[in-house]
């Protein structure tokens, strides 16, 4: 029966039942001409999640990490210079792949737990007077540790370097979840996917792409064919796709835009503040404490908690799993076997979120951690309480 | 979101991904040659569930009041007496039922919380010298007032009372999930649902008979047609149904048999024992008292729970309902505003249970009830974690 | 890979996967208080694919044939008189059902192929001077024979006669496939289910019932429960059901409704229409013969056809399925060996019906048929063609 | 209604409920210990598949398109010289894929209904004393022209040669259709995906790779990160995946599996054979020419047809769409307006074939092509007549 219980990874994320069957669909023939009946408006609303009327709406089949591959490929050539903050596992992971493909990473180490360094990014660009930094690449909200980047800081950083510097931004586990604003924050190219705050299945990157991001394609020579941007955008012009579409999801990403207007995106922000906040006021019952160094860093979607000193994290996420069936997500990097991570985005209610707390908490207990059982529970039920008459509205 | 949420009603019961996909399946020839290859097997794991060999078994698409009406109209006639007592909303149902279609219904009254009364029993069976009592009707899971009766202790008075009568069980809320023994017991006829301990869909009533209720078919006299046993069973030996069949249903308990022989009835059993007991203990750390008069009655199922004085227990279910999307199950008939339910039965884990107990406490707390919060979940998580060894081998 | 094939089988009919996944749905507690906002607008929807205003329309977790017991069970008293044709299967069964219910049943023999006998009525309602005959059963369209009867005739009949019998109709299998007028032909109640135009999975029997007949059920003494409709009437006035609902049925039935209000009942009439017809050209173009003694007669949901002297029809279905993996109708009652039957009714197209037509007579070739291979898809091709234009227009 | 019809383009492919249903699965810790015991048998079943025991699967989530960009990254360097001969819009594409990432294409041009020339493989090959060519690449089954390619000729031919280049197959639209011998035929590297012979929603790249082509990926130089074969080999050998996998694929491609192996490899192969022969008989009753050159050529997946002289075949495709609501696939490339294509592959019976060319034939005669209406299905339907017996068998 475990398999019955919801997950508290921070992605892949709990699938409504609705968008299961949203996904449920018979092949239909992608070149017939009612496929762009469906597609075109999938498009147009996911513009609308990213917070955007300029951007263009990009997918591939593929995983986050092909929309990282797609971001560099299209706009990048090799050699060229990028700079990036490494603060957790998917800011390195991003870094990687440039390295990988031959780019020139300028990269500056923060510490796991801080998020974008916004002062930093400014005084390298302002002495970078050549601009030979063609890229800025900063991830949203570094999963690893439960940060929350400010994505308007960074952009007023560049600003104030007058750097001309692009803005690419990871917003994989942020974007229909937390706030993104795309023309607002004045981003090139955002990447997101499929299996976070859209509750579907794994199979879809999603980018948003600004008309100067575009213009970059023109001289950029990294190879790319799979992941061309010109090919997908010239069929997609028609309704097409450059090869066979990913239907099924293009079908739950209709159903899933249709849900997150339903709620509201303020409404699901909104959620997400106060499941996050719920777990944040647990953690503090428990006397642990969060890797994300200070408040205006947590992220809404994913909280890493370190465990105490002495005892392995990894310990207690195999535990948790196997005395209770439920999932939570591992110390990823540096974080390793010092934090474990409670996954907090996507098809989740407060309800569900006080069964994965009072879980953590029992096999915390049962490894003779210095908490108190129920503590943790207690504090998030008295802080859901004084806050469901919002929640019952936003619900509804 | 908050559709996502278990159910805490005493059925139907959470659904399980796994049945909703094997009721999910296209129409097939229920006059093909191969439907019998589908459908002989359930019927020959449903006898397993009910712990029978000789007993036949008998569906028809209806609910758990079909399945009452069945045993009735093939086995009784007009005027005919049968003993019954009332304590509890369903044992009430079934008189009624049985008034209705015109029997002589010799009722016992207990008190609302108590189980069936085999010292009752026997003495008025002792008494009925002529035998002119044809059938005993016994509700074995009393779902308005979560008491478990004691059939054996009910089949024993009417031995010593060497009483010819039929014993007629219905076990529509604890079969799959508590120990049920229909040859052990010397039941008659057992009557049960799809929607509780088989965690499927409504739709399906089940029945056991035995040879010797087989027999009453014989010289009973009132009206049935669409509950026909001759005609099921005739049908069905040939791999057929008397009229359309509700396949879906058929398919989905031929899956949720393998789910239950997969964990092991007796693992099924233990589960829901550990369930119930979690709540129980939740219960006694909230102070509040259970509708079930005495241990030896608390059902596994479903428990009932007084709230206290001065206090309305639909206020309660409503406003949990509103405010955090959880249902449960409101008090019923003489309990109405007295009393309010929690169905801990089918897809169901210990995750799950702390999740309902952590609303029903919220929702308490703010309707000011003299209840700690945190209290019960608390109570729940350490019994829990002290059982989680077996529990994960059960699970395995 | 045969079960990827449609049924041929005048229902249960083929569902189509929309209504698979309305049906694929999570538990919610029927007792909430938004389940009404669900229920409603299905009884509301049904009342117009019965065509009636006046009407109240009544649904129970049952087959069609739960809803033929329902309604003389409301209605009438042991001894009282009804009258009914026997023409097929189905109006015979309904006989049987009367007679075990003790009713007195006035019988009029007609030929299999036939329709109900408007004059015949007359003649006897007009004799009936006492009116004894308290209700006229009629099966509106004989799955068994592939015959239509007209119920407006019989209702002029019956107007004739100035009887003040009640007119009950079976519509399993036409309603929401052909044109059904409740209200326009005075029909007293109407019994229909969910396996066949509706298109989704058997379970529900569904009924509509005239002011009139509820009037009856005041004086009516034939036992029932399950089958109230007092009790149905009475939870459905606030939302509710008197037992536990078949929920996934009834979230079907608000699909199936939508489905066919947005293809248009018209449109859903005429495609029937269109379909037949398709398949009677190619019963003609074989050489063969209808059950159905003429073309007034002739059912749009199913074509009952003779196999030529010396052939067994059987065979002919056997072999059907053994070879193509394809259902066909068998001969029922007398018709059993003599004919076979086509369905042509619920989620089918003109495409659908080509492939049912070319293994047909791939079967009858097999066998050695005097039919010519090919010949009856080649009229009906030509057929459709010549109306594809319409078709399309309505499939829009 | 038009949405039940069977699709007939070439891919992708009808889903069978059954493998719908697999795929309609929750979301699961793919860092949890089970995910490997599900994944690493569905390792093992493609390598069968593929006919290999020392080739190594690697999947992505992506489309084969994807698939053929990791053959290349993944092996060779910027200014590596492959083989390839053009007969067709896929081999074509490969070639574009090749060039767009630096590698110099030595291209053969063969007319378009050809297939791979080995003789002229053998002598390009034989002349290139240097070994400059690195691999040759070769469409198994052009999917635009509906020819299938003699694999085992071109390993022939390379062993002639002596030439030491790695062979790269695009088995696509082939494999888990017709037989497919990766040992046996020597290739290097095989691309496929999920939404053809696997009846599954498109999303996933699937690959078998041989010893040798793992060699060389170390000194390949050209850049790959979502593609990358160690990233992913790494991952997969401790059951993970080095980014989020594409789970319910992977739980479609399990059940997928199961239904192969239940049906039998040679069992699935002889059933394409006998589904194409009846269309290819079709189309010789219709007068009408098949694109692939001769019968050794002839694809049992996909028949391209050209339409006679002075008829545009995408007027037919449409009209057909319009009319009738089925899809056939277009002429693609150089065949457009002039043939169009008939998808006879994955889930499909000889009954759902016949449905097809029985449409194709009314749309034909529709636009007056010099077709006569019936014939194409009567030769169809005389040639499964005359195998239905091997078919049962088969599909037992």
């Amino acid at each position: 029966m475990s398999d019955q219980n919801p997950v508290f990874i921070p992605g892949p994320t709990n699938i409504p039942e609705r968008l299961l069957s949203a996904m449920h669909v018979q092949t239909r023939d992608h070149r017939a001409p009612d496929f762009v009946s469906t597609f075109a408006p999938v498009l147009e609303g996911t513009k609308k999640v990213f917070g955007s009327t300029n951007g263009k709406i990009i997918t591939f089949p593929a995983s986050g990490t092909g929309g990282w591959e797609a971001s560099v490929t299209n706009t990048l050539s090799p050699g060229d210079t990028v700079l990036v903050a490494r603060y957790g596992m998917f800011s390195h992971r991003w870094i990687d792949l440039c390295q990988r493909h031959g780019l020139d990473v300028q990269i500056i180490e923060c510490a796991w737990g801080s998020g974008a360094p916004a002062e930093k990014f400014e005084a390298v660009l302002s002495a970078d007077k050549d601009h030979k930094i063609k890229a800025v690449l900063v991830t949203h909200n570094e999963t690893a540790t439960g940060v929350r980047s400010d994505i308007a800081g960074v952009r007023k950083a560049m600003d104030a370097a007058s750097h001309p510097a692009m803005l690419f931004v990871d917003c994989v586990s942020s974007l229909a979840s937390m706030e993104f604003r795309f023309d607002g924050w004045g981003v090139d190219i955002a990447v997101s996917g499929s299996q976070k705050g859209f509750m579907l299945a794994t199979g879809m990157a999603i980018l948003c792409v600004s008309p100067k991001a575009l213009d970059a394609m023109a001289t950029a020579t990294l190879p790319r064919t799979f992941f061309d941007f010109r090919d997908m955008m010239a069929a997609n012009a028609s309704g097409g796709f450059p090869y066979t579409p990913p239907l099924q999801l293009i079908y739950g990403m209709g159903e899933s835009l249709k849900m997150l207007f339903e709620e509201g995106l303020e409404n699901v922000y909104a959620r997400h503040f106060r499941l996050a906040e719920g777990v944040r006021r647990a953690v503090q019952a428990w006397g642990l404490k969060l890797v994300a160094q200070s408040p205006e860093l947590y992220s809404d979607t994913v909280s890493a908690i370190y465990v105490p000193e002495g005892f392995d994290s990894n310990a207690l996420t195999e535990h948790a799993f196997d005395a209770y069936g439920v999932s939570f997500g591992i110390g990823l990097g540096e974080m390793n076997g010092k934090a474990f991570r409670i996954g907090h985005l996507g098809s989740l209610t407060d309800v569900m979120v006080l069964s994965g707390l009072a879980t953590i908490e029992m096999a915390m207990a049962d490894l003779d951690y210095p908490v108190q059982l129920g503590s943790g529970v207690t504090a998030a039920q008295e802080y859901f309480r004084s806050t469901h008459a919002t929640a019952a509205k936003a619900a509804a």
